[in-house]
């Protein structure tokens, strides 16, 4: 069979550096701090919604928009269900968004750095111009001054991300500076808040006040759904309706659906999970602190920590032989910080010993 | 809160008509030949796997390409899984190829009309250029001749959709006919097999002789998986890596993953299934033509339908006050004829039944 000629592939795709996730290793008795998944399962009522929905209907189309749901989370976010539309996991409405709001080669994608990774990719597949303004060395936000110097913040791109509470540094910001960013911002503005569950506080109000802010939720992380991909963004019905004309007719499937529902009907289970992992989170940032790591003050499920004697890069390499999986991200303002996942009590105990074994043991 | 600017939106997406899928109607009681689902339910086994692993790993991603999936399709097929790329359903995919092999405002994406009708919209929504090539009057494909006709096929098409057996006509081509098409072709050509299972032969094989054309198959129709969006094509790794750059990383849920494997496991359960519906199919195209209706021969799960007496859209609307939903599509070559979803013996014969009612009933 002849090689394709690589003109059937567009330039731009061809020259494409695909987004690389964490890893999901196929052998068992690791301790996965790496993909920021909840340690904990989803509800048994969630489990057991999900177990009785499996039957004949299988066979039948899903709620092509997810009607039932868009009113669940209306309800629970006091707006109407017009103010939602549902993703395959809300990475599918990040890729959305830059093809509704964002003209291919002159259109700018804007996002800090580092921040999720995901957006310089979507960028790159889409063919927009990309501007990513780095953050502070502390990884706050730059001020007004600061960002209106020329070449740094944008506020005429097309689209702009800020993932917050950010990841991979762990900081939240206040909603008060976001406030502010939306209100200078001509163009849309995405608040990802992907870990806000675990923040102390949301930003899911300027949504609202603003007609070009669209907040973006995901039951994956604090909701422990990755599996099921379902994730949503909260706005202005004239923005939500553009995505509408986008998005794949049946995009979120009906299981999926079904468990995202169950689980609004069980949100003190998740939210007794936040506080064991907020305070799992804060006990381990202390622990790795009296170890000499350098802990970001964190407000999502997970740490950005710089490690002592060793480079993270080996860090990552020695926890791994000790079969615990964290994150490194090669990015000149994260190569020295190894970014863990925040699991059970047990799990970080283990990370801990782990860690003060690396430490003393000289091979 | 003020109107959004309607600047914030792209204005191709502004412009753009959505697909409108086939209701999913909320009163339940209706006989539902609309949407070309299975009658079927997945096979009991396939219900235990998906129930068997609905536990605490739903917090975890599913794994990210469907590897263990794509293997055992591989299997199926022949092939490597190297030639295989999952989808959200294979609407995703035909959405991606439009994206990996369509340069926005320059290509052409190319179909016969009518057929699928989502290819016109991901055009619209792409902002390719479309060419929409009338079938013959009788759904058949246009000879080569008629096909070389100045303004007519475009063999320089940087992408053309082939939906084989074809929808809405129920119409098969033959897969030599496909492999003329296909060797002319410069572009890339996908083969939209959604119906395949019902048909008398298939056209997998061109996805491994030509480097240019992609298989699409699915599990919503022929293995009654509609629920849980799972699709996949096959064809070339250098055109299924191009795909692949441009995936949402974890873009096939886990239960649908888990779902398909299993379903893999019980062809024989399905097989027996497209037996009965094919002898439901005929039996059906018999009752309906001794009744004066015009029914074309079909190779899919459905039958396109000449009415007598009243108009198409008439009937559309006497068959639901008889709680029996089928579809009707507003488009020059199709508007005199109603599509009707295969389902069981019983609810053909309702069909029946109520087809007798409205021809000799005069209200």
């Amino acid at each position: 069979m002849a090689h394709p000629r690589t003109k059937l592939i567009r330039r731009l795709v061809q020259r494409l550096h695909p987004y690389v996730p964490g890893e999901q290793p196929k052998s068992k008795g690791l301790i996965k701090l790496n993909t920021n998944e909840n340690p904990y399962p989803p509800s048994p009522k969630v489990l057991s919604a999900i177990k009785a929905a499996v039957d004949g209907r299988l066979r039948l189309y899903p709620n092509p928009t997810g009607q039932p749901l868009r009113e669940k989370l209306a309800k629970l976010h006091r707006c109407r269900p017009e103010n939602i539309i549902l993703g395959n996991g809300s990475d599918e409405l990040l890729e959305m968004a830059t093809r509704a709001f964002v003209e291919p080669l002159r259109g700018t994608i804007q996002y800090f750095t580092p921040s999720y990774s995901l957006y310089p990719v979507l960028a790159d597949i889409h063919g927009a111009r990309k501007n990513p303004v780095p953050l502070k060395a502390d990884f706050s936000l730059p001020s007004r001054k600061e960002l209106n110097r020329p070449g740094k913040w944008n506020v005429r791109a097309a689209l702009s991300f800020i993932t917050t509470p950010n990841a991979p540094s762990g900081c939240g910001y206040r909603s008060a500076q976001l406030d502010q960013l939306c209100r200078w911002q001509k163009g849309v503005v995405i608040l990802d808040e992907a870990y806000v569950d675990f923040a102390k506080e949301n930003s899911l109000r300027l949504a609202f006040k603003y007609p070009h802010v669209l907040v973006a939720r995901t039951f994956s992380k604090a909701y422990s759904l990755c599996f099921q991909r379902v994730g949503y963004f909260v706005g202005h019905p004239g923005l939500i309706s553009a995505l509408d004309k986008i998005r794949d007719s049946y995009n979120v499937n009906g299981l999926g659906q079904i468990a995202a529902l169950a689980t609004l009907d069980n949100l003190p289970y998740y939210r007794s999970n936040f506080r064991k992992i907020i305070a799992t989170r804060e006990k381990l940032s202390r622990q790795l602190t009296e170890l000499g790591f350098r802990v970001l003050p964190s407000q999502t499920n997970f740490i950005l920590a710089r490690p002592p004697k060793y480079s993270a890069k080996e860090w990552l390499q020695k926890l791994r032989k000790r079969k615990i999986l964290v994150r490194w991200f090669d990015h000149p303002s994260t190569r020295d910080y190894i970014r863990i996942t925040i699991g059970t009590a047990k799990e970080a105990e283990a990370l801990v010993r782990a860690a003060k074994l690396i430490q003393t043991v000289s091979f």
